[in-house]
């Protein structure tokens, strides 16, 4: 027996902490399961009652005559600990503590939940909660509700994941009115053991989810273990769709960083691209997790983006194909043979074009030859079906026409029923036979998005990684000397080293102390030339007035010296100037920004997106955690909006993409090779025409004591 | 009596059509009606019936022996038009035609349709529809439901305005539902008289309409007409609230226009001015449309941007605080007083700062005490309160005590009541006594941004009108050679002549037939220079390569010279050239696009954005449309996203964007002086620093032919 199967599909319960007083949650738990049907044998444990419920109880879990899977414990703190300790002794296998008061309210509390956590641990019992609102699984195999509800959903085949209890009531809650059936369904609390990467395996290998929506505050475990394994999930032959909803306040702005990178490297940013990189479709809010999961759910997806539209009525059909082309649908256009046969059905004044009107005063009849002509089209990957009530429309009978031709399709089928009264048997007749229906067409549209944007992740193309090489040791040295001397910023001499070592085109450059020196130096490099400030107390030189650009002669060098000179001083008079370098100016490219910052819970993340003003304003940018390979390189350069730019614009020609990617793979080698390094801003890197590679114009590093 | 009076309360109505068979419009409308308990007298007219619903029939609308305020007319078109003029004769005040096949269909239907139209208009009597599904106003003195929807709505503030009849059948059951409440509801099809502004009028003078909702598929009468009135309707003390959603296929990208302002200029963009510049708050869903309409029937306004949240858990907390972060708000800090006040009534456990968690065993009081303190606090501009079903939850008791609170408070209070089931009563109760409330957060904070966004539209500051004065008549003169010699393209240096007509800084320039007298304008002008190929058949003069900039000396120029006419040949073999333009380079500086595009519907729309890769990827340009003034400017130049970069990013001083305000003025000013302008675009216009005013360095201007 899996140690979860303990949890979703016990044999026996013990409920530790039952109560006879109605309202409290030991009753109500008790009550719950008792009330929902469970399959298995109940056990209320209370040293102060004789039944509970007309259950016989028992005053420890020890007393209990016959060996118990889970238990339940509602007890606070400090009784649940010696509690846990009477489970392990008497062998059960998994233990769910619904109570709260522990890690969430800090002190003694946490203390209490370390040591319940090592327990398990030690015990090889799996842990839910605490803090949490319970268990349910519907199947009628098992018929658990295992929690502080008193609603028992459907079975269904989408399985849940909340970290918020309190979310859990009213998801069921809305779930009800919906007639949204579930596979599993857990609140996990304060994670103290059981999360959502031993979740999302548990419901990988359930048979009966295909769906999995989670509700997530943070992700408690390491970023890159979650991302190798749940992108395996959600892949191939098999997936698991995984469609979740992260909250937690927007903290971009709020940071204190040295970088762009660093600036930008918000919590969100960074769950953006935990999302995105393990293929878990990101939703904004709770009904559109709802909207997508009921088309998840219906195990049917479009291969292709050409979608075709049924209405009775032009307004929402027009609604339908505005949000479909915003959710990356195109319209199909029918063949001469569709329409031909459309004609047949179709009176006159109907529209045999997409999206197809079968006039308001359509029956059943007319939706029902139009679907199945649309979706015989070989043009055509989907079908979205508007119904507004009117006179002559028979909900139901459109809907059992629905369902006995989507029964033989293997092409999605969305239905919008608009209203709520007028069409409300339809609506239950989709919703039983798995049919995704919504209210208002623009929600069935996205969801018909949503579908083809899985299926996008799952025939993603996947390329051999590039195989790159590193003068790791030389970079290690510098960076060495940078930490024994407690210098965390690095001088752009040595950053541009460093740079050279992971593959990067760097400007052939020079430090000059005086104006003679800067002289020579320019003379030697070659005209135009680009000056810069060097002090590490000037992380931001061009602020300072510190870079002059362009030069053209010594006359010019000389006196853009004294004016640099000049102008660090005043910016600020306590820096300690090393002099001014002198650089080659870079040859013309596009200006794109590469980064790296340190989070302290994912660890090192890349940044990638349009240098200059786009960086700060339009914020085009796009993150990346571990692991890093090619494919994901290659994601990340076309997410960005600017990818266009990058392509070529007006008969531009295309900038060197491939180049970029493998510098994006470089990054993350550097990161993983040195983690001292806390900040990096290649700002900007100059991207010329495909073949002609990059070259660095600026670079910033900023390490970090590995003491603190 | 108002003449639309007679269609939202007649005193009596002859059914003409009315029908003795059930499903038949005909027959519902009048069985609607009538069963709806419409308080005046109500006649059917049949020649076949003797009755219908056991109330005497007549045959003609003439053997009436009452007069009659509204005739609904259900008759195809060929009936349709006698019965009009029956209508008329008998001295009808308002006339709405259910029935369709009228100009949706074309042909004979659009022919009677016109017709129809133009007996109504001589008779000075008002016609709703064709094509449409009737008119609903459910205040108990009237109780009229002349519409196909048998359900008849609670009677409210908030009237309905919809072109599509299928929407509105979906719209009232989608409000039973709710518990929504209308006060007029109207469909008004192919709208041949009565229209969307017509109707904002008589709603705007309607004591009983504080919130109106339009579905619009597109606007059939003047953008100027209407933004300059509805603007007047959402302003002021007393402001009608407009909330609208707009569809129709976006067809951005399939324009084909010789300036990006053209084809940036789809219609999409232009009812974004125009609901913008009519301060009519667009909303993306049928659901948004309901929820914004709920928060503003409340009548209740935050005067600022600090709210105040509280929950009964933590997680849709979260949710409520990132959309409310998202929609523009900021969380309230209270006070140290109300932090202190908090503290009495709220358990140890509870977070007394903003977002207040109450606690999931909290009921009623908690509740009760927590909303009336922190409505106290001076800080708290509104109130969000989250109630999560759980087991101590009182939905009603809480419901109660909100509403009570409601009742002495100024400030606005929006509630979201988690679930469907566990919280209806409570939600019936606030429904009630319109507290607006939202099955999840995020619909709430979304609404409660919503009605701040209205605020700072009402309260938008009016600056003095700029007194500019142009030389219409030399611009006139330019034109109207191109004109008469039919020449459409105007050649840079007239583009740049009619600029400096309007106020604008140009560069001086002149044109160069071959090298040697390239050489002498550049000495005379005096280095840097740009030259620029002048052909009319080269538009994109780059894109050709006929462009070369920086030139510093005569050696420079000749060859440039060269180069720029061999290219351009290349590019387009067939070009008349005309020569090479030699400018001086413009001074350094921000680079904006404006422009102008003549819409066929709307006329002349101004363009404003950041120019360059801006226009073209981030497509970061907003569009204004007549009347046009330093206000519509101002806001205009503050909607671009890119306006920090205008402000002056990092100590960079901010740029002359006062004058930016009065080009756009100008441009207007000229597109009305010169309506032939079919496309301009100014791209880049270089903006330097406050006070140093904006340079033209690129021109391209297109005419149309007026008789075309």
């Amino acid at each position: 027996m899996d140690r979860l199967d303990a949890i979703f599909a016990p044999e026996t319960i013990a409920v530790i902490g039952a109560s006879t007083q109605k309202g409290k949650v030991g009753h109500d738990i008790f009550a719950n399961i008792l009330s929902g049907g469970f399959k298995g044998t109940l056990y209320p444990v209370n040293p102060k009652a004789k039944s509970v419920l007309s259950v016989k109880c028992y005053t420890r879990i020890a007393s209990i005559p016959d060996p118990i899977d889970l238990a339940m414990i509602i007890l606070p703190p400090k009784a649940a600990l010696p509690a846990v300790a009477d489970c392990i002794a008497k062998g059960v296998k998994g233990i769910v503590i619904v109570s709260a008061g522990f890690k969430e309210v800090g002190g003694e509390g946490a203390r209490i939940e370390k040591e319940i956590k090592a327990l398990c641990a030690n015990a090889k019992v799996r842990l839910v909660g605490p803090n949490c609102l319970g268990v349910i699984n519907p199947s009628p195999k098992v018929s658990l509700n295992a929690s502080f509800s008193a609603r028992m959903p459907n079975p269904g085949n989408v399985s849940f994941i909340s970290q918020s209890g309190a979310l859990c009531t009213a998801v069921l809650d809305y779930a009800a009115d919906k007639g949204f059936g579930f596979s599993k369904f857990i609140s996990i609390g304060n994670k103290a053991d059981v999360d959502e990467l031993d979740l999302l395996r548990y419901y990988y290998n359930d048979p009966d989810t295909d769906v999995v929506m989670i509700y997530m505050e943070e992700l408690s475990r390491s970023a890159e273990e979650f991302i190798s394994e749940v992108r395996q999930m959600t892949s191939g032959t098999n997936p698991t769709h995984v469609i979740a909803i992260k909250s937690g306040s927007s903290d971009a702005g709020a940071r204190a960083a040295a970088s762009h990178t660093g600036a930008l490297a918000g919590s969100d940013a960074l769950y953006d691209a935990i999302f995105s990189m393990s293929g878990i479709l990101r939703c904004a809010t709770v009904n559109q997790l709802f909207d997508y999961a009921q088309a998840f759910a219906a195990n049917k997806y479009p291969t292709g983006d050409k979608i075709a539209i049924i209405t009775n009525a032009g307004g929402p059909g027009i609604i339908a194909t505005d949000m479909s082309e915003q959710s990356g649908l195109k319209l199909a256009t029918f063949s001469d043979e569709t329409v031909k046969e459309l004609k047949k059905y179709l009176p006159s004044t109907a529209n045999f074009h997409n999206p197809v009107d079968v006039i308001g005063d359509a029956a059943k009849d007319r939706y029902e030859n139009t679907l199945a002509t649309v979706l015989s089209d070989r043009g055509v990957d989907a079908a979205l079906i508007i119904l507004t009530p009117q006179s002559m429309t028979d909900a139901i009978g459109t809907a059992e026409a629905i369902v006995k031709i989507a029964r033989n399709s293997i092409k999605p089928i969305v239905c919008s029923f608009m209203g709520v009264v007028d069409v409300s048997d339809g609506v239950k007749l989709l919703q039983k036979h798995k049919i995704p229906v919504y209210q208002f067409p623009e929600s069935a549209a996205r969801s018909l998005g949503a579908l083809r944007e899985g299926m996008k992740w799952i025939f993603r193309k996947i390329l051999p990684q590039y195989d790159l090489v590193y003068d790791t040791a030389k970079a290690k040295q510098i960076i060495d000397r940078y930490m024994k001397e407690g210098r965390l910023v690095l001088g752009e001499l040595d950053g541009n080293e460093i740079l050279k070592c992971y593959g990067f085109n760097t400007l052939p450059m020079e430090l000059s102390k005086n104006k003679t020196e800067a002289c020579k130096i320019a003379e030697t490099l070659g005209y135009p030339v680009v000056m810069k400030i060097v002090s590490p107390d000037i992380l931001h030189k061009t602020d300072a007035g510190g870079v002059v650009v362009g030069l053209e002669d010594s006359e010019s060098v000389a006196e853009a010296f004294e004016t640099i000179m000049e102008k660090s001083r005043d910016y600020n008079p306590d820096a300690v100037i090393e002099g001014v370098l002198i650089q080659k100016l870079a040859p013309k490219g596009k200006e794109v920004i590469l980064g790296l910052s340190k989070d302290p819970v994912f660890g090192h993340a890349v940044m990638f997106g349009l240098g200059g003003i786009f960086v700060e304003v339009y914020k085009d940018v796009v993150f990346r955690l571990s692991p890093m390979g090619r494919n994901t390189a290659r994601r990340m350069v076309k997410a960005i909006k600017g990818y266009p730019i990058l392509e070529g614009l007006r008969g531009e020609k295309p900038s060197d993409i491939e180049i970029m990617e493998k510098h994006i793979v470089s990054l993350k080698a550097m990161a993983d090779n040195h983690p001292m390094i806390k900040e990096l801003d290649i700002n900007p890197l100059f991207v010329h025409e495909e073949g002609q590679g990059t070259t660095v114009a600026d670079i910033i590093i900023r390490l970090e004591n590995q003491e603190s």
